[in-house]
C-alpha cells in the first residue's frame, strides 16, 4: 500500500505515526510517497491553504490535537508561515533511492522536529540536523538536494500525486482504494482485515 | 447533541440513516438543523462545490458508495444540477416548531427522494410528494414556505451555522465538541462512550 504525504502536514503527521504499525498488523508494507501538497491544493485545485480557509482554522487548530491525543502520540501548535518542504522532500527522495529504511528514519525525524520539537524543516541547517538525528551523515545529503536530479525526482513525485488525484495528505492506496485522511484508519482497517467495503457484521 | 446538515449533501443523508440510533445507544437525542451548505461553502468560505473542486470528484463518487455500503443503506449516483433544498428546508423548519418528530419524518423522506430514489426535492410538488409520504398534509407546508417568516428562519438557521463556523455537512456538536464527516461517527461513538480523547485502550 502507498502514504502520499507531506511533511507540513499535522494530519501526516499523525498518520505517519500509525501506517507502518497498522499496516504490518496485517502482513502487509508501506511505500511513503512525498508530495508538496502547496502545488496540489493551491495550484491545480485552486483552493486556498487550510489555515487561511474561513471557519476552518480554529477546528483544525482543536482537532489535530484531540487527534494526536486518541492516537496516543505529541503534537504542538505553531506557526507554519515561511515553512517549507522542498528540501526534506527532496532529500527524503534521494535517500530512498538507496535505502527506503533509512529514508523512512529520515521522514520520522524531520516530522518529529516539525510537529513535536516545533522547529523549522526548510533550511540545509534543519536538513543537517535531521539527518544527525536520523544517524546520516549530512554531507551528501546537502549536496544531493541541490542537483537537477533531485530537483526532478521532487517534480515528478508531484506529477505523479497530482495524476493520481492525491488532493489532500494524507492519503493512500490500497489495493486501488484511494482513502484520504487519518480521520479514515479505520476504513484502511476494514480493508485490510474484509478486502471489501460491506459492513463489519456481514464482512 | 446536534446535527446540522443540508438535504443536497450525500455525507448528511448517509449521517442522518445513523445518527439517531448511534445517540440512542449513548442515551442521547439528537437536535436536527437544517442549514444551506452552498452560502457557507460557497459564499462565506469561497470554495467551488465538491464536484466541481479539481482531483476530487471521481474520489467523491466511489466514496459515497462505499460509504453507503459500509453504512449498510442505499445511495444513488446523480446529477444535483438544478437542484436545491431552500424549500426543503424551509419546510423542515416549520414543521420543527410545532413537531420535531414530523419534521424528522419529512426529512427523511427528502433525503430518499433525492439520494434513494433519484428524485429532485426544489420544487413545491417534489416537497407536497415528501409530506404525503410522510403522511403530512402538504397544504398548509406549501403555504407556509413562501411566507417572511419562513424565509427569515431559514436565514437565520444559516447565519447560526455561520456563526458556528459549520462548514461542511454533516457537522455535529457534542458537549461543545465540533466534529465534521460521517466518516468520523467514530469520533462521535468514542465522545459518547468516553467523554474524552484518550486512546480507548485509556479512556
Amino acid at each position: 500500500m502507498e502514504f502520499f504525504f507531506d511533511f507540513v502536514s499535522p494530519y501526516a503527521y499523525l498518520a505517519s505515526t500509525q501506517i507502518d504499525a497498522l499496516a504490518a498488523r496485517h502482513g502487509r508494507q508501506v511505500q511513503w510517497k512525498p508530495f508538496l501538497i502547496g502545488v496540489t491544493v493551491l495550484q491545480v485545485m485552486g483552493l486556498k491553504p487550510l489555515m487561511e480557509t474561513p471557519l476552518k482554522a480554529d477546528y483544525i487548530a482543536h482537532d489535530k490535537s484531540r487527534m494526536a491525543e486518541l492516537l496516543g502520540v505529541p503534537i504542538v501548535q505553531r506557526d507554519m508561515r515561511g515553512v517549507n518542504s522542498v528540501a526534506a522532500c527532496r532529500a527524503y527522495l534521494w535517500l530512498a533511492r538507496e535505502d527506503a529504511g533509512r529514508a523512512r528514519q529520515f521522514a520520522h525525524r524531520v516530522f518529529e522536529r516539525l510537529w513535536v520539537q516545533g522547529l523549522d524543516i526548510t533550511t540545509p541547517a534543519d536538513i543537517a540536523d535531521a539527518c544527525a538525528a536520523a544517524g546520516i551523515e549530512a554531507g551528501p545529503v546537502l549536496a544531493a538536494i541541490t542537483t537537477d536530479e533531485a530537483k526532478q525526482a521532487l517534480r515528478a513525485a508531484v506529477d505523479e500525486a497530482v495524476a493520481r488525484k492525491v488532493f489532500g495528505a494524507p492519503f493512500f492506496f490500497v489495493d486501488g482504494e484511494p482513502i484520504w485522511g487519518v480521520d479514515r484508519l479505520w476504513m484502511l482497517e476494514h480493508w485490510l482485515t474484509h478486502g471489501n467495503w460491506r459492513p463489519a457484521s456481514k464482512a
